[in-house]
Formats: structure tokens, C-alpha cells, sequence
């Protein structure tokens, strides 16, 4: 089976010398052309332009996206339109929110083409080796391509989640978890770090790893992060995030339903950007105010 | 090597058989009679009395406690003191908080004997299967039994984590960071149950246990829960906690250290276990004050 994929950036570039590896014909496009000649290199065929992607492509065209999340989903879907054949399938394999998912299986329905989300996990040694893949779109559509994901996912790493957007929206969700056990994991070693004893953070993430209850893949990459910097003093405690932990406290709002540790664990990302906050001013001042506390002078 | 273990519910039951197919020689001891029968069964010799498990241990003797952590821990090394010789160890292997293991450390050694406070992690099936310790005391002392924690312990499943009081620290903070991880598993799982998708939870579970970044032993335990009770409705929502994770919030709280996510894990705790709350009676008073916003009456 052949299978385009657009956007080849750390993910997309891993998961099409995965497809390869497992004997399909990947043709690779994306908009950045030193990407494209990068995995020409490996042997890959490619496409300079979306229009030569789908021409390289037999019907019934499976074309695979691995683009950031937002507009630029829409953009690249746009761009393919005029080039595709009915029931053509589309695959959005990148963290895009569950519901612009939902909406652009409505609108490719409507045009007569298929739509599965995926969402992807494992990051990119994942993307290479095996990664966690979590489905959602019409069962017929996720049938036509089911091996695909059999072969780029570990062992029972794919499932089919059910109605379109249950991909992303699992994907999502599992980023969520993963935001509180981060917090959580990264909240213990504060507390190792302010105590009294001298606790060798490597040492006790490995041992952690090995019969503990918090044994997991994320305490294997805490203990990897000691191994090569043991106080992680080349690096600042600022924390990105890229969406999906907020959708799914967005999610739960919505839902009305309690996630705090969820919340406080997006919050903390948000606080961990801030130099200072005006919300600590305020504090600071009504303090001062009914008690004359001392405050802090900016100089 | 004889060991004496005093103790016999789930942990410490496991633990004796774990240490005799390991060839040690295990002299067990509760107060609870039909423990010790039930051990007997097992081919593992037993003391009826503290003081008859002391006189069937050679010097130095050593004595591994493995009862509820507070008083009774006090109480059982009370109870040993006129059975002990000059350099007799004991290991506290409970859930002890790691001040009390300090305190008992300084008092022992006062009295000449020795102490090692252990913790013990990897539930009851680690107990007998191969824990995961940490290990807190005198490094000679701990030198002298270093060989018992390798046996019982998983490889690379022990830690000397330095001074007294360090190993029940190092167990405390593990649970501090399980109670953060459980609870964002589940927050997951509660955004999962009220969302419009049908999600399969078991199945989602292992999904997430195959390649995805929150793979882990909680979620493999996740998954049996599910394939046992696929919605858990055989089960309330209750959640009880033994300290540990308190412990570690107020130990961030004397050392003025951000623990959010381990504090909101055990504040939704101690909220499972209240049928209703007084501060959302005040909440909803004060709506129904300035707003005139309806009230749910009690019956």
C-alpha cells in the first residue's frame, strides 16, 4: 500500500521511516524543502508539492498529515481538495482538538471523502520504533486501513476508539494524565530537593523503576534527565505546553466535572512562565494594607 | 541468617515467605494467634511471644517490625527492649513517618541497639515476590544486612538512602507522587465516563499500557480493575488514604515548597469520604444571599 504523508518535522519524519521499514511506499511532502531533501536521503520518495504527492499516489489515495494542530490542519486539507478522488482517505495523525476533528469529518463527508483521527503517542522514539496509536472516524474507513496502524504501533498499541473525533479526544485525555503525573513526579523530587537529607535524585528514580508503585515510562525518563544533568542545573524549570492538557480541562468544564490535579498541573505550567505575577502583588499589597507586612520593593 | 519478623498481616505475611525461600531462617511473631498458625502452615517456625522470638535468635540479632505505623510500632520495640543485646538491629519495614524513625533511631542507639527504618513499596505482591526498599540507618548497619533487602527486593529494587530517616523520607515522597498519579489516572477516567464517546475503559487502558507515555504499573493495576468490573459499579467512589501522602504535604508545607498536585490528590480524598460538605452549604447560602439564587433543602 502506498501512503503520503505531509509534514515531516520530528514526528511525521520518524512515523515514514516507520511505514517504510514496514514495506510501505511512503511519498513525503512538506513545506519546508530541507525536510524534504533530509528524507529523500533516507531513501523515501517524495513530493515537492501537495499536487505531486497526490499524483504520485493510486487511488484509493491515503494520505497521512503530521502537521501542527490549528489552522494549519485546515490549511493542508484545503491545499489537497482539488487533487483527491472519492472516498480517498485522509489521516490526521497530529494533536489536533477533538472537536475541529469532528467538524472536518462532517465537511470532508459532505465532500465524499474519509476522515480518520489519530492520535499518536509514545513521541517521537515512538513515531520510529512503536508508538500507541487511538483511532476515531467510520468503522469501514478504519478497516481499509487498519494494518497501517498495526504496523507502525507496538504490540497492541492501536485501537479503534469509535465515532469521529474519540481519537483525538482519548489522545487528548491521555495527554491530560500525563500532565498530572509529570506534575506529580516533578512535586515529589521538589520535596527531595528542599529536604533535609542529600537524596541522589538518579539513584531514587532508578529504584523507583524497579518494584515500586510508581514504576512508569515517565519515571524512566525522570531517571534518564538525573543520569545526563544530576541537579538539572543547565536548565530552567519553564514549562511549555501544547494544547491538549488544556482542552482537557476545557473538556471537563464543560462537562462539569471536578479534575483538579489536571487543572493545578496546567496551572503551575502557566506560573512556571511568569517572571513574577500580578496576582503575588496583590497579595503582597492587601497584606501590607490590614498589616503593615512588609512588602517587596521593585527596584 | 535468622530473622525475626513481627507482624503477619498482608506485608509482613508475604515478606516471611519471601525471605524463607530465600533461605533465611524466619522466626514469626503477632499478636494475633491465628497469624501464627496460619504461618506455621507454611513450614515458617514460630514464637508465641516477643520474648520467645527473641530467645530463638542468635546474636546479633536482627528483627524486622512489619505492624500499622504510630504507637504500636513504639509499643513493639517497648515490649523487645529487655530481649535485646548491645548491636541487635531492628528494621522498621512499615509505613512509619520517617520523624519517628529518627526519634526511635536516637533512642535505640542511646540504649546501644541498632535501627534501620526500611520502606517498602510494590504492594503485597512485591512483598512476597520481590519488593522494592529503601533504606535508612547507619551505613554499617546497614552493610551488615544489606544482603536481606537484595533477596527480598526486585534487582536494582534497593536503595540505602543515607542517615536514619531517610528511607521512610524516600517512601513517603513515593507515596506523595503515587497518590498525584492516581488521581490524575483517574481524573482521566472521570472526564472519559461523562464525555459523548462510548470509550471502553479497559480497553483504553491497555491501549495506554502499549507504547503511550503514560504506561505504568497504576495503569496496568487500571486495567485489571476494569477487566474485573468494566464500569466499577460494584464499587463507591471512597477513597482512604494511610498518611503517607499527608505526610508529604505537610513536609512541603513546613519546608514552604509548592506540592499542589499532592495536595489536591489528598483534599479529594478527604472530600470522598463526606456524603455532603459544610462549605457547600456555606456556598450555596451566600448564593442564595446576594443572588437569591436557589437553594437544595434538606429533607
Amino acid at each position: 500500500m502506498q501512503i503520503g504523508i505531509i509534514g515531516l518535522g520530528k514526528m511525521g519524519f520518524n512515523l515514514a521511516l516507520n511505514l517504510n521499514r514496514n514495506q510501505y511506499e511512503v511519498i513525503a511532502h512538506d513545506v519546508n524543502s530541507s525536510f524534504v531533501q533530509n528524507i529523500a536521503k533516507e531513501g523515501i520518495k517524495t513530493a515537492t508539492t501537495v499536487e505531486g504527492l497526490c499524483q504520485k499516489l493510486q487511488n484509493r489515495k491515503v494520505i497521512w498529515l503530521m502537521v501542527p494542530a490549528g489552522e494549519i490542519v485546515d490549511q493542508v486539507i484545503t491545499s489537497l481538495l482539488p487533487f483527491l478522488n472519492k472516498n480517498d482517505i485522509i489521516i490526521d495523525g497530529g494533536n489536533s482538538n477533538y472537536k475541529d476533528s469532528k467538524r472536518r469529518y462532517i465537511q470532508l463527508k459532505e465532500l465524499g471523502f474519509d476522515f480518520l483521527d489519530c492520535g499518536t503517542s509514545g513521541g517521537t522514539s515512538g513515531a520510529l520504533n512503536g508508538a500507541c496509536t487511538m483511532i476515531g472516524g467510520d468503522a469501514p474507513v478504519f478497516e481499509y486501513v487498519s494494518n497501517v496502524f498495526q504496523a507502525i504501533s507496538v504490540p497492541n498499541g492501536w485501537l479503534y476508539t469509535g465515532e469521529a473525533g474519540s481519537g483525538h479526544f482519548t489522545k487528548m485525555v491521555h495527554n491530560g494524565i500525563e500532565y498530572g503525573m509529570m506534575q506529580s513526579i516533578a512535586e515529589g523530587f521538589e520535596v527531595f530537593e528542599h529536604s533535609e537529607y542529600d537524596i541522589n535524585f538518579e539513584k531514587t528514580a532508578k529504584l523507583f523503576n524497579h518494584g515500586s508503585v510508581v514504576r512508569s515510562w515517565l519515571m524512566e525518563l525522570t531517571e534518564n534527565a538525573f543520569s545526563k544533568d544530576p541537579k538539572l542545573d543547565s536548565i530552567k524549570g519553564i514549562m511549555h505546553s501544547s494544547g491538549e492538557g488544556k482542552w482537557t480541562l476545557e473538556t471537563a468544564l464543560d462537562l462539569g466535572v471536578p479534575t483538579p490535579v489536571i487543572a493545578l498541573s496546567i496551572m503551575m505550567r502557566y506560573r512556571s512562565q511568569m517572571q513574577d505575577t500580578f496576582s503575588g502583588k496583590v497579595v503582597a499589597a492587601l497584606r501590607n494594607e490590614f498589616g503593615g507586612h512588609a512588602v517587596e520593593k521593585n527596584e
